[in-house]
């Protein structure tokens, strides 16, 4: 009944293995947008881990409501998972993931969601860790009117590798790269406009983000769970660049 | 501070135009997902117009919850949205449109978008109605992996001009339409395949949807309030299709 309307697009067999499917979202910034439509979706056994608190500014974007503001992200958003769908195992872990928890967090995930800050090297660690577990990560990224995602296999090559290792800025820096190496340059003027007037901004702001890009972001990313958890062969990992862009 | 991370994407004079800029979600199946989004963005004046109740297999796409089922949609997800944002205007009519509510519907009206389900000619007069007051009309499909959606302005051509005035299935018939028409054949090969199935059931069913087509679709038709509300002359009323697909 819950997934009546799934019918067509996804097979019978697909939605129960979408059910058992372990997935972790490290990080609930953009990682609250992804894990709701991934749930209804139909990915039933979510791990959310996160240590930050919810802020005014989170708002715009963010899957919190004003009466959450203060309150830890992990463990607000599961409540509202948990509304959602009572049944489903929905495990909060209200903690930054360090080198001390990281092999925890990781216990019988199969698929991870890289959505954490770059402000030390624990994303290139994350990325690290998955692969000596041969678990795919997906990395997603709200680029304000259009949302980008790679997936990073086991095999590498990792982010560190292709930015090198410092965390400063690095995920500024892998869209720069991104931008320049791999998307158009007709199709995405407007982004490196914005790039341009970020990187010029005399003191370092955390970067613009918008309520359509995070949408875009879920959608996108929950698309490549789906392949990840049903038809792995169907997912290019780096350097594939997937891109969804709502500036048309 | 609520919608300081929309900065170098919004300016600030184009901030405080979504504020004051009346938009009308008339249904709130689809229309709930685009409802929060633009919200979130920005959009502070939202009037909600939906007959329905929240069922079980609407949770696999739509804004509500479990505690939700059997409640009235419109009401439901003006709750939700006051949450999100309690300053926001948000005005709940928990009634289906027809020929005897639509005016009073419009009242006050800048932009509409057209989410009704085509159960009678009222999605049709819904569009006339709109363009005798100047209204442009958004209407936004979900499909399964991709959102499409076309903007109606108020010189027309409307809906019925296009695939004739039968209201029987017509949002099945116009997206084939444009499937045919106005989308390459490579990208949307898939769809073809869905189309074809779903046309060749015996016994007629409510078209499959996905929580990825709904957030894309809330993606795109908040990035089309915006310019409408902001920059209407960089909009493209149809045949122009805008197609957000996460199939790539």
């Amino acid at each position: 009944m819950r997934y009546d309307r799934n019918y067509l697009y996804i097979e019978p067999e697909e939605q129960a293995r979408l059910a058992t499917c372990r997935v972790l979202l490290g990080g609930c910034g953009i990682g609250s947008n992804i894990a709701e439509c991934a749930l209804r979706l139909g990915f039933e056994r979510l791990r959310l881990v996160d240590g930050d608190t919810v802020s005014l500014s989170n708002l715009n974007r963010q899957n919190y409501t004003q009466q959450d503001i203060g309150r830890l992200k992990a463990e607000t958003l599961a409540k509202r998972l948990r509304a959602i769908h009572p049944q489903a195992s929905i495990e909060a872990i209200s903690a930054f993931i360090d080198k001390n928890n990281m092999e925890d967090c990781l216990q019988g995930v199969d698929i991870a969601v890289n959505a954490l800050d770059f402000t030390s090297d624990v994303p290139f660690l994350f990325d690290r860790a998955c692969a000596r577990r041969q678990i795919p990560v997906i990395h997603p990224y709200n680029l304000g009117w259009a949302a980008l995602a790679i997936v990073v296999s086991p095999e590498g090559p990792f982010l560190d590798d292709i930015i090198g290792a410092d965390p400063q800025r690095a995920e500024v820096r892998f869209v720069q790269h991104l931008l320049e190496a791999q998307l158009s340059k007709e199709e995405t003027a407007w982004l490196h406009e914005i790039a341009r007037r970020y990187v010029a901004m005399p003191e370092r702001q955390s970067p613009p983000q918008l309520a359509v890009g995070s949408w875009a972001v879920a959608a996108l990313t929950t698309r490549l769970l789906f392949l990840l958890a049903t038809r792995p062969q169907e997912v290019a990992p780096y350097p594939k660049v997937y891109w969804l862009s709502a500036v048309q």
